[in-house]
């Protein structure tokens, strides 16, 4: 197996900058489509067979040194208890959202196992075909609580922070209940055969680092000490990069990035504990070929001083890219990082 | 005139910090929605006696330091020739957005005298009951292109981002076209008797910090240069916490601040060249009274180190805000100030 992106993930030396991309199973692909046309989203996300096919889609068109798993992070979520629909215009509708204390009771503890039994049969099917490191994930505990209290998604988060300000215990209460979910859908994962884990924090920039400190590093750190000594773990909190001393403390063997610091910068106050992915603007993948590889080239020297750097956009690719752009951008991260080291 | 609040933004020692909030007049406040009921947004923008009623409004109620000119920013961007509309549920409306050479040669340069005589007779009006200073503002080049090439709001700001990575030269062009359009709407402000200038930026959070110097920051830096010599000018590039070094180069007198940096953070990186304004999460007003005034003194105690320091939200005030907490924000501020210093 190529292990780079794992050995990137623990700050070994690596013979180039390993590469994937968030997302990369997905719209972009006509073979994904191709897939799409015949199952709803969901149905997608619950059908081993398909989930992998797909997951391993982007491994042969892009050459990509990891594949992670395609699911939703709603998806241990919908397992809870929770009604869970995707609308074409609104995105991800959960039914009942979470406000007091009773529709917290009406949660379930999750039992993957049971539960969730597609995962671990789509890692296996996975694992079987893969020369690559396979990358399981959950959303953070942060970002599902403000799905579940939002009953989707949301521009402001009042709801979710209005529990957090009024009611307190019961905003924890909740993180708690997520958290030990998020730790045994991992777990369930593990056993099933991923060598590595992201934990998608999507919203928890919108909190300032006084909250991001009360209510959500905590929970990361209780997941991160549960999977740490088992495999390498990243934590991508999006639009957090001014509180990076803080995101550090979440114990991540990696810490994702998005495009708005440099990486350089970011390198800084992060010090060497860890090491780094990012950071290209995914809107970068509309332009020119030779824009493309002058950004990964400024992105790759930017990283110079990381631990170790897997070398990511900033956030998702999008529905709309071209997918030759995104060829082009891994086998400039390939061609060019074997020339820098 | 209470003149606290000028004095601030050049940095000169005050008795008590001063305070305004992003908004203020607004829908949070009934006394705004009243107005609102016999006129549509863009009439009351344009109707100076109306205008310059709800400019005045939260002066009187929340007692704040300093009131801003009621008004959006996307007036200057109709006068230059574009259709525009606000839908209460897709906010602001652009046809024809700017996509190519031809659409940008149909746009007018802007003559504030003639296009917008309301601007200046609204701030005549608003002078003359006013004994706080006057900001007056503008959106900054980058946050208007974005507007104007995309038709409206828009998430992943694709359209704006095809044409500055395909046809950079033209996006120059619109953004030299907005930057003679924004000095001159500012002009016309100062010269009708505004005190200050706010320019927001309120969509510049999306770009890279490499793109930021090259698409955004020398259109703002023009106009800094051209407002700075006259009144004190403070620049918000929201969403940009994680460049604030690049961000201090437009050389504003005042840099605004979201929630998502500690204070503190911010003014180790701006140094003490500038002053600052912020930076409460708007949230926080959905809390208790004894969370707010623990908010107001933590942020009054991470600005200390600050040149100086104008108290405002990280961001305007939301349309749900129980106007009491806001009232008690304003008061918490100027108490905990008083005894600070």
């Amino acid at each position: 197996m190529n292990n780079t992106f794992l050995m990137a993930c623990r700050g070994e030396k690596t013979d180039y900058t390993p590469v994937w991309i968030m997302r990369q199973a997905g719209r972009y692909l006509p073979e994904y489509r191709k897939v799409r046309q015949k199952v709803d989203f969901l149905t997608l996300c619950k059908t081993p067979e398909l989930a992998a096919e797909v997951t391993l889609q982007p491994v042969n068109i892009l050459k990509v040194d990891a594949a992670i798993l395609f699911s939703d992070i709603l998806i241990p979520v919908e397992a809870m208890g929770m009604k869970l629909e995707f609308s074409e215009s609104k995105g991800p509708i959960l039914y009942n959202p979470i406000r007091d204390e009773a529709s917290l009771l009406m949660l379930r503890g999750l039992n993957p196992e049971e539960d969730v039994p597609f995962v671990a049969d789509a890692i296996k099917l996975v694992r079987q075909q893969l020369d690559v490191p396979l990358i399981g994930f959950s959303g953070a505990p942060f970002t599902l609580a403000t799905y579940m209290i939002e009953g989707g998604g949301t521009k402001n988060f009042i709801n979710s922070k209005k529990m957090m300000y009024q009611n307190p215990a019961l905003f924890h209460k909740l993180m708690d209940r997520l958290t030990e979910a998020v730790i045994r859908y991992v777990q369930a994962q593990i056993d099933a055969g991923v060598d590595a884990i992201q934990i998608f924090d999507s919203w928890v920039g919108s909190l300032s680092p006084l909250d991001f400190n009360i209510y959500a590093l905590p929970y990361v750190q209780k997941i991160v000490a549960a999977v740490k000594t088992k495999l390498p773990i990243i934590y991508f909190a999006f639009n957090s990069s001014a509180m990076l001393p803080l995101v550090k403390q979440s114990g991540a063997d990696v810490i994702g990035l998005d495009w708005r610091i440099e990486a350089a910068d970011a390198v800084k106050a992060l010090g060497t504990g860890c090491s780094i992915q990012g950071n290209m603007d995914p809107c970068i993948l509309f332009g020119t070929r030779t824009l493309i590889k002058e950004l990964v080239s400024h992105v790759l020297k930017s990283c110079e001083g990381a631990r170790g750097h897997i070398f990511n956009l900033g956030h998702g690719i999008l529905p709309e890219t071209p997918v030759d752009n995104a060829v082009a951008m891994v086998e400039a991260v390939h061609e060019l990082s074997s020339k820098v080291r």
